[in-house]
């Protein structure tokens, strides 16, 4: 086993490589490894066969399903891998311009950040996904996927390695870790000087993780506590579908609603409704109805359990709800800077002046007027792919694509300026 | 004494009051704590007084001198809080704008950060210019400030105290940090969900420990250990006077250079002349001379000490220059790459492919061509102002202006849109 200093610097001496390549010799190289992915197939079946073997036992269906690989799944990865090549090259883009009074031309430029590292959880297809994309955007790329995959991560970073080898470029620019301890996580965190940016994709434990102990530039990702608050001139049946759709259409993500805030002066019309929705229509039709958790003043509209202490900062990625009456817009928002996480927040209302009040004062990454806080994802905004959705307000927030992957420097002309 | 905790409380409390004001309101707010300095000179002379008697024996004749204010002085610092009062807005921009096929309009939007806090040293106007950047951005600050100045500081920020209740704004919205010790450092470095962005802003003793210890977002700044490179085809006359401007204008500042590598081919013309030109012509108008720390190969052409272990390694901020001697433009970037700490690099050279393949290859802040890299500044790039010089890759890099203080949202309107 290589120690994960060892791979580190192996990958941040190959990235230099990769920065000055021309943004023609990226797209072939990412082509080499959609068609290296596509000829491996078979040894990425036979790892990912050794992990769901050794995971049968520990882990659900749900998890078995989401790393499981198949021909389908694989060849998907791979035109997943041509979707990036086919992205506009987010390097060497001319930000700005000056001419100053004393002749020096300053430009600012966009340039690939070096060595981009990932920790992340379960499903092999983001080995690829997240590869590729620190390639086009001109980085190295450290991965330190979660220990069910290993074998399958494994075949896919090999296969990485022989496009990377075909056309010309060093492998090393793709490494895995390879120490499946926790101590990895760790030396990837502290790695200072060796890391441009670590992108942690997992569980509320991992960011916290970071946040404690990344002494590497670090992006937190991902917890969201989603409020969506029904103002009192909401449209009802439009309300019941938004609402209706950001809890129910994907639970497990991260730009589900966890929270409805809803206004006293419909809370009679809304809620009945709702729970008629949200539990009784979907149990006849045999899914999984939803769970409250309501506030007292809820409860006295509809039936389901009291809210405990900490329902109203639980993500809970499930057919769970919390529900609060709330007196006011202010006190909607009140509520939600004190218990948001910074993620997505939506209103809903007909009313312009509640609209541009809720979208000034909420502090999140993206404030929704009339919508789904499902929208929240790199491929909804049009950014064409995604890395992640930042909860920090430096560098990234919200939905991180290609541009988000890069940093900028100053080039300077001159002919003999001094100061 | 207030704790630090507490006055963190306060101040991402007031933080919204500001945040939502109009661009109107926070000018007028910065024009009320301009005349509130002016104001406040004889309290602020007299505190002043206290921390020079204090420090007289401690500190030498310069440190004096940037500790000292003058009415003089307090009259700069309120015109460049005007000043800053006159920049363009950072907040409300619209940064993009997309209208998607679902209908969904999608605006980034530039925003406030929320909490920045910044920790310095001695020169107390820094603690005015640096809260007058931070309220014009939308966002309150927390000073922390060197002990030698702090009763200079208490003075300046109870006068701007006075200028935000003038102007209607609560007075937590600038706060000095009470407790003298390193333990109040260490608390703005661990202060997780108060402080949206920290600068630290001094020795590289004081970097470091907010890259050891920092659980709050972070940007380095300052530390440069800048290189200059002499290609082959130099203009020799153009070379000697870069390259003295570069060491000898200002060389206590970051964007001083350090290092000087010079190509074989031009070393025997180039270096005794600047030997004369730092050292000789220096010393016959009673200025101080350079001190050469020459590698073996330069040494064959000036005299001057041998280049000890740490010599190409050191931000001597000082009369003091390394010098080495390469035998290519290659030898001179590997060199770059081993010892830069990505700040200010230069390139002397009359050779346009030598030119873009040193600014291509140099992963540095600010790339210059043919002149000084003492221009890395907010001013002199054009920015208006500066809070400093980041070092690192993510959200700003190099000169930091209002823009780089100020972080984004997506605001999205749609009309009942569902995924």
């Amino acid at each position: 086993m290589r120690s994960t200093q060892e791979i580190l610097r192996e990958t941040k001496a190959a990235a230099p490589a990769l920065a000055l390549a021309s943004p023609e010799r990226k797209n072939a190289l990412l082509l080499s490894i959609a068609d290296s992915l596509m000829a491996h197939e078979a040894s990425i079946l036979a790892a990912n066969a050794r992990d769901i073997e050794a995971a049968r036992e520990k882990l659900g269906p749900v998890m078995i399903d989401r790393l499981t690989l198949t021909p389908a799944r694989i060849a998907a990865i791979a035109e997943g891998v041509r979707e990036v090549a086919a992205l506009p090259d987010p390097v060497g883009k001319e930000l700005s311009r000056v001419t100053r009074p004393n002749g020096l031309v300053i430009r600012k430029v966009s340039v690939p950040l070096g060595v981009i590292a990932m920790i992340y959880e379960s499903r092999p297809n983001v080995t690829s996904d997240a590869a590729a994309l620190a390639l086009k955007a001109g980085s190295a790329m450290v991965l330190r996927g979660g220990k069910e995959a290993f074998a399958s991560n494994a075949a896919i970073v090999e296969a990485i390695h022989d496009g990377l080898q075909k056309a010309g470029f060093p492998p090393a620019l793709v490494s895995l870790v390879e120490d499946r301890t926790r101590q990895s996580a760790m030396d990837l965190m502290t790695a200072a000087g060796f890391i441009d940016l670590l992108i942690p994709r997992g569980s509320a434990g991992l960011i916290r993780a970071c946040v404690e102990n990344a002494k590497v530039p670090c992006i937190q990702t991902g917890t969201g506590i989603c409020h969506i608050y029904a103002d009192a001139s909401a449209d009802i049946d439009q309300a019941l579908a938004i609402i209706d759709n950001a809890k129910t259409s994907r639970p497990s993500v991260c730009n589900a609603m966890e929270v409805l805030l809803v206004h006293r002066d419909i809370a009679a019309a809304l809620l009945p409704r709702l729970k008629e929705r949200l539990v009784d229509a979907r149990q006849a039709r045999g899914l999984t109805p939803v769970e409250f958790r309501l506030d007292a003043r809820a409860a006295q509209y509809i039936p389901g359990k009291l809210a405990g202490k900490n329902d109203f900062d639980t993500e809970f990625l499930d057919y769970i709800l919390a529900v609060a009456v709330v007196d006011s817009l202010e006190e909607a928002l009140a509520h939600i800077a004190r218990h948001s996480t910074g993620h997505s927040e939506a209103i809903l209302t007909r009313d312009e002046t509640a609209a541009e009040r809720f979208t000034r004062a909420v502090d999140s990454a993206a404030v929704y007027v009339n919508a789904s806080t499902r929208f929240t994802d790199g491929g909804e905004f049009g950014l064409g792919c995604e890395m992640g959705i930042s909860t920090q307000k430096l560098h990234a927030r919200g939905p991180m694509g290609l541009e988000e992957l890069t940093t900028y420097k100053y080039v300077v002309m001159g002919n003999g300026q001094v100061r």
